[in-house]
């Protein structure tokens, strides 16, 4: 019989969830809505109940292994979730343990950006490399960090917070309260921020000016950057320059083989990719230069939340009986 | 018989080695110079042969397990010193080959900073941690990563280049040829730039304006502010201000459960810690304040960079036959 491990991956809208085999196959998958659940207790006994169910509708018949979680604020150490923003729980979750206990099989959970680099390294382009790092841009700026073929998770269980690493003293406000972090300026809504202080800077024509604050998305830029607009244009530029200085500078510090760029704002391709290179290589140390691959993830285009969740369980618990 | 690594931590100036048993004891040291030689090979026979003598002359009989070297840009995976700015010698080095076929025993070598980093684990402040990092603030800044109870060492084997993280776009320039690296702010020099730049920017009274730029040491600034003179005092509050805020970021990177303060500018005590402290523990990410602890190495009295160089073999060969 197939083994398989679930990967789950719990976003503040929907829940989506997997049967991977061990090579990276999607055996069979599902959604289900987290906002619709007011509490947890009633939500995670949905969860299980479909997870079991997909278990026993998959022909032919497969074994589940284990189970493994990708979530906002996800601690590894722990299993829990702690005070996510965006999710509609407050207090500490024991997702892991109430999981693990409702399908009967072991449950280990991470955040999303350990999931993706797991995921990269078992089924993307990190397969082969010990040291590397994933930065997914989306609504923020998350990072994964593999060292010596693990996930780092540092004293804490919370390390690779790369979108909190702070690049401009008194720069702009960030959801964490402090100012200056490097997600203000580099993420979907770091790039829109950075269209309206150049819209606001100097009067220039743009197709940008049309669209308010509350309605533009990173889209918008790429479309607007990829007709010839030269404001969305030049926010790419500023925004990869940001990134690369911040990758430059993670560069000096753990050395990886790669950095993987995951998520909304990478779908932007060579409109972000080439800034963030040019700066990245410009102004790493020399001993350094040229060490550091910059890729795109090469699970953008598959379910890469369930793949990375199923990795995390691959990767922990596939050489156990 | 009592099993010894041989602890060397090659400087411009002087060789310093040693026999260290498990326990952290050195048994026996000596020193020679390292620039009189002209050929790399003289130096590293004349070195070979002062370790063995010293192996064969201390009483009651040892025996020598392995060596371990630290060095300027010492390479691990290779045992190779590359180019280093402060060594007579150019080109690249088998430093660790060449010592083991002479010794007799195995050897293994980092840079000054990674073996700084075994020496605390081993012997040090860091006993029974498995995530810290140690800088070390000498002429330049190092900086020793450990991560899951192992250095991290990267991809290129050049992970851990703190000193080399750009604090301050077109900020001061480097001996790395890039401008704004956190060492031309933190580090002995560093810090004498800082007086200098403040003397320049507003005529202000301090015995410091007495010192010409090229005598003017880090502990003419510590005794300067130990004597309350307002320059200095100011100095040091800029500087760890600096260095806290490069520390709250690496906390997001890496969460380490401590950073060990080490080397010439450590030897200031409070002056360097407590700025530090404040301006770490105010800028750390929330979810992250009060998890890593400030600390200054326990080794600083003692000989640290033996002791480092020795945890290194023993750490890596300290379990074989």
């Amino acid at each position: 019989m197939t083994e398989v491990m679930a990967g789950i991956d719990i976003g503040g809208t929907n829940t989506v969830f997997g049967l991977v085999d061990r090579k990276g196959n999607i055996l069979a998958e599902g959604r289900m809505s987290t906002a619709v659940y007011d509490e947890t207790d009633d939500y995670l006994e949905a969860l299980a109940a479909h997870v079991r169910a997909l278990v026993e509708s998959t022909e032919p018949a497969v074994t589940l292994r284990g189970i493994g979680i990708g979530g906002p604020n996800g601690h590894y150490f722990s299993g829990t979730i702690e005070d996510a923003p965006n999710l509609p729980w407050k207090g500490t979750l024991e997702v892991a343990d109430i999981l693990a206990t409702h399908i009967g099989v072991p449950a280990v959970l991470t955040n999303d950006a350990n999931a993706a680099a797991m995921g990269e390294m078992l089924y993307g382009v990190a397969e082969d490399m010990r040291d590397f790092v994933v930065v997914t841009l989306g609504t923020g700026l998350g990072s994964g960090f593999v060292v010596d073929g693990k996930v780092m998770y540092g004293w804490s269980g919370f390390a690779g917070e790369l979108g909190h690493v702070l690049v401009q003293e008194n720069g702009r406000l960030c959801g964490c309260g402090r100012r200056g972090c490097l997600e203000t300026y580099v993420s979907a809504p770091g790039i829109v921020r950075t269209v309206m202080e150049m819209l606001g800077d100097a009067p220039r024509g743009s197709t940008l000016r049309e669209i308010p604050m509350s309605a533009m998305t990173a889209r918008d830029v790429t479309e607007a950057a990829q007709a010839g607009d030269a404001v969305a244009r030049e926010a790419f530029a500023k925004t990869g320059h940001i990134l690369g200085l911040a990758l430059a500078n993670t560069i000096a510090i753990t050395s990886p083989q790669a950095i993987i760029l995951f998520g909304g704002l990478a779908q932007a391709g060579r409109l972000i990719l080439e800034p963030t290179l040019k700066t990245m290589e410009t102004m790493t140390l020399s001993n350094l230069k040229g060490s550091t691959r910059l890729l795109l993830s090469a699970l953008m285009q598959r379910n890469a939340a369930v793949l990375g969740a199923a990795a995390l369980a691959w990767g922990d618990m596939g050489n156990t009986a």
